[in-house]
């Protein structure tokens, strides 16, 4: 299979994303081709150790950048690394596409280029969750590409969401969660009551394991597999951990320097200090699978290094080997074909 | 002034109620009275030093429990501690309510026995959010009260916020960030938009001090004194910094006990880490407002202990002695005065 990389995309790029795509090439089977400005890639290729059977590249002469409006610069910059990307994922010559780039450039792409799943509203972008005290990993859905959402849409999360953490990050009946401002099923706004009833009422027939409603406070532990809500709640559970891991960090550094004996304390735990400092690292976890269009596209972050964009890129490889977007696409259907059944019936 | 507390309500009540409510009758100046169970209550006093010229205990027979229907409550248990606590602050019998009770109960029956202040849509509930890099505090409002509100509503939230951090936070000119998921004007919900542009433009005349919109991300470090979210968003924010405070410590019980020179290690810093414990406790920060109704209402945490009570009741006191049920009352007649001249001039 093939794997496209937009070279061009994020605060780092191209130097570590090239670097990133020449280490990964020496690790994983399939082909990458990155996607962007010829001359610079290939010099910067050429003082990378890499598999040159595996990389490949392809120029495009324009770049979106973070600054440029998502939905304009999709239709505007058309030689762009990002959309000449896309279109070959769209054309069957690459099966994946991996971007550090512009977040909002990449869902309008995500939707004018490769096009909506039949019967999904809205696509969504899934986050990797790290559970820390168990070393696993959740799947948050919508990370933020939708603001608000109907109870619909929500249960299309839950299904996309459900087939990627089976399918990539390998949890078997994966445990699906609303997050409500309390477990109860009357709680929250009427968007979530209404959501929390059409999970239950599809749940059997859509094959999700729904554990009803959770509260962020259970979101760290692992409380479920699959952490459902709308994007403006999955971005301050994001933000808040992210914060949290920050405001704590620098919590502990500040009281482990003051004084000899705290000093002496914290040189005796180096190595664990390291562990704490990797764990807090959310970069460490890979891309963000953007799900509900045809075709898999993983969005890195914006400031990814070459180790990240690495990650990256060999945790995405389940996302197209096992074939996540055809999955959620019959899932859809086969559910859509019931429901209208159960209604002439 | 005169300090009424729910002597029955919370998961430790009576006793550790009472015995907090003997500790602080040594350290503050007001009366205080404890409604309840007199017989029970009378008891656990006369073995807790005490202030028996401050402390005075109130009959009541009934108690309303943290399973009990939060409207139907109030209506039917009309000689429950609650209530009639409630009811004494309306006849001026007391300046201050506070109660480790149901905290629907409360709501309700701010609402119904104080009554809303007038031209306050939703009263809402405020929860001192602990800034531990600066050993400062700022205010979340709304906590849970309201799952979803109206851009109206969440300006109220910001004038009431305000008041309260000014007088009782200690925070001049405190500044007021909307919870949004990106800090430029035009993000999230139509909701968050509206908001946005009704409190740049009440901020003037209301002596707002709005710094825009903020990103979860920058809660922990203190980027806004007056936090202003809908309940379910700041149920989010407050359970995220719970549940990553709890997870963290964990991870930090996890790694510092592998092996004997982290042990070693740790040892060292036995000190240390109970400092951090002792911030990452959030029962530490006292008691959580009731805002916009005609009294000053305070929620303990369900769980509190006998220091938590003192602390609460201690930490509570400028809320009556600075007025800020009135300073409220105040600032929202006089913008609805400006906004209606506004109109007919």
């Amino acid at each position: 299979m093939r794997i496209i990389l937009d070279g061009m995309g994020g605060d780092n790029a191209p130097d570590e994303i090239v670097k990133g795509a020449a280490d990964v090439s020496l690790l994983i089977e399939h082909e990458i081709c990155i996607v962007g400005d010829e001359p610079r890639i290939r010099k910067i290729l050429s003082n990378e150790k890499h598999d040159s059977d595996k990389l490949t590249v392809r120029h495009a002469s324009e770049v979106i950048t973070g600054e440029d409006s998502p939905v304009k610069s999709i239709r505007k910059k058309k030689d762009s690394s990002l959309v000449r990307g896309m279109e070959m994922v769209r054309d069957g010559e690459g099966d994946l596409f991996i971007s550090a780039g512009n977040s909002g450039a990449l869902m309008s792409g995500g939707i004018f280029i490769l096009g909506r799943i039949e019967g999904i509203d809205r696509p969504a972008i899934g986050s990797t969750y790290p559970i820390l005290s168990k070393n696993t990993a959740s799947l948050l859905i919508d990370a933020g590409a939708n603001a608000e959402c109907k109870p619909q849409a929500l249960v299309q999360f839950a299904i996309m969401g459900s087939i990627y953490a089976k399918e990539v990050l390998k949890i078997d009946s994966p445990r699906v969660g609303l997050v409500n401002m309390g477990t109860e099923p009357g709680k929250g706004s009427v968007m979530l009551k209404e959501t929390y009833e059409l999970l239950t009422e599809t749940a059997p027939q859509a094959g999700l394991h729904f554990v009803g409603n959770i509260e962020a406070r259970d979101i760290p532990i692992g409380i479920s597999d699959v952490i459902v809500c709308d994007g403006l709640v999955g971005n301050v559970v994001l933000k808040m951990t992210e914060g949290m891991a920050l405001s704590i960090s620098h919590l502990i550094r500040q009281k482990f320097t003051e004084g000899l004996v705290a000093k002496a304390g914290a040189a005796l735990l180096y190595n664990k200090l390291g562990e704490l400092k990797k764990a807090f690292d959310y970069t460490e976890y890979g891309g963000a699978p953007i799900l509900g269009v045809k075709g898999a596209v993983v969005k890195m972050h914006g400031s990814a290094d070459a180790k990240a964009v690495r990650n990256s890129i060999a945790r995405a490889v389940p996302f197209m080997e096992n074939r996540v977007v055809e999955n959620i696409t019959n899932s859809i259907c086969k559910l859509q074909a019931e429901s209208s059944e159960g209604t002439h019936g």
